[in-house]
């Protein structure tokens, strides 16, 4: 039977998109198009298991009418939405792209009350043993990047296959509740070490100490370089296509997603692997998510390999 | 009786007012705040009519979820809508403050389809006659400011009194349909008549050009100057208090909004150009529109006297 599988997003947003010629102070700036995407690393999982043909709920918190549009957008795909709706207005991020130059506005979005985060944790508290559970991107205010040791809790207690791509820290401390996945990049994965870079070296032996603290799988992603698979197990290095990159800002979720959905459809670890290198770099490839299309063709330059130094 | 008021809103939108430190390419540029508010010239009359205790109708085009908010955000005031619905999504304009500079960005927002102009049109042709409908703001995509003119005709068909807001130079076509009331400012003035800038002995008779052309009544707003009220059988001079001005953005849409209203609740037009005067200036000197607490003080060093120089 295929498991259950839910997203939980924490920060959800609504990306604006603007194009302007150039832009100025003080004058008005008419811009040339406008574009509204509902977003959150986790929300792009959902819709790129979705595109997969595996079905899923997303959760997470979402206020006022911007929160009401992520779920009937999330809806009208076909989604599942099991929202936690606080008081406030889910924020809308601005990209403005002006010319050569881009500039990014991230707001902070409404805060989020004990209550609610309450009543998120219980619905998670209800979700059926089996399930997968994919939680991804920053915490809101209110609330502390304590809340994803509570999730992992849960999930333990629960016997939920726990996913985690998040950068904060607290990671770490998750670790001993033993997590499905964990997909650090490999900024995250040297700073949750207290490094500013790591060698490739650097980069197995961290894997591996992933492992050792207690995740059962951890994937991470290279951008251009691939990806790396660590299981008690096995370890899998992945290549990636090259070509020109448009967006990586969701690259790593349609990774991550590919892989996920693939499992639980059935693929090996391999080709799991290769489809999700693929459609990474599809996404990177063009604006926003990626549809399938070009992933065939780009699938047949990804090299698979297992490394068989053994963990330590 | 007091007539029915009708605004009517051609290209509503939700201004997006964010303030980072300062703005940086490229980067993730953190916002310190965050506020989204229903905008539109006319929007602004409606709010402001319904502070004075004058109920009215907001008509106009919305579309998606940003047209609900709107909707639903006039509603939580006590204004009844009877909006447009439009295919596509009602435009969020962005407003950045870093630091001294602002950055502006306007969206073109969704395209109206003759269809809906049509269906905005027979809405307006059933309002009761003797109402007064106000039309100001610019026009949106997909149709041609013909439709002022268009508004204008449908209006004196149907005995409406109407208001006319708007910087189209499509203003003059509308003179011959006698509007009740159109408030230029200074530049708007000039503009309709092809000058750039406009000395006040031309401003008096431009003004008075309005009114031969068929106009029952104009007024002038000219900032820091005060406004300027003309009609068949008077002109009118009125002074506004000095301040610190903090945004003259919704400064003229209160200044109209609440003679428009101080006159159907019967008073004179002397009374309602000096509190018109003293609301334009406390909007002028708050963020957004003034509540009316400072009025009554703001009102006390207007000066409001007639110009005996009569209409050639």
């Amino acid at each position: 039977m295929i498991p259950i599988i839910y997203t939980c997003t924490l920060n959800t947003a609504i990306d604006l998109f603007m194009d302007v010629d150039s832009l100025h102070p003080s004058v008005v700036n008419r811009t040339n198009t406008e574009d509204y995407q509902p977003n959150g690393k986790t929300i792009n999982v959902s819709i790129m298991l979705k595109r997969l043909g595996v079905n899923n709920t997303a959760l997470g918190f979402i206020g006022g009418f911007t929160g009401k549009y992520i779920e009937s957008e999330l809806q009208k795909l076909g989604i599942i939405t099991d929202f936690t709706e606080i008081e406030g207005i889910t924020r809308v991020n601005a990209f403005v792209r002006a010319g050569d130059q881009e500039f990014k506005l991230v707001n902070k979005g409404p805060e989020i009350s004990l209550d609610k985060k309450t009543e998120l944790i219980n619905k998670i508290n209800k979700i059926p043993k089996g399930s997968l559970i994919v939680v991804s991107g920053s915490f809101p205010r209110g609330i502390t990047d304590d809340i994803y040791e509570e999730i992992a809790n849960v999930s333990k207690q629960n016997e939920l296959r726990l996913v985690l791509d998040i950068s904060s820290k607290k990671l770490l401390n998750c670790l001993r509740y033993h997590p499905y996945l964990v997909k650090p990049n490999r900024e995250e994965l040297a700073s949750f070490f207290g490094k500013n870079e790591i060698t490739d070296d650097e980069l197995l032996e961290l894997g591996k100490e992933i492992i050792k603290m207690g995740a059962q799988r951890v994937l991470v992603s290279l951008g251009e370089e691939g990806s790396l698979y660590i299981s008690e197990s096995e370890v899998v290095r992945v290549t990636t296509p090259q070509g020109k990159v448009i967006n990586t800002a969701c690259a790593g979720d349609a990774l991550l997603a590919s892989f996920l959905g693939k499992i639980v459809l059935g693929e090996t670890i391999e080709e799991a692997l290769r489809f999700a290198s693929a459609t990474g770099a599809a996404t990177a490839f063009s604006m926003g998510l990626a549809d399938l299309e070009d992933v065939p063709g780009l699938m047949k330059s990804i090299n698979v390999y297992h490394i068989t130094q053994p963990i330590n």
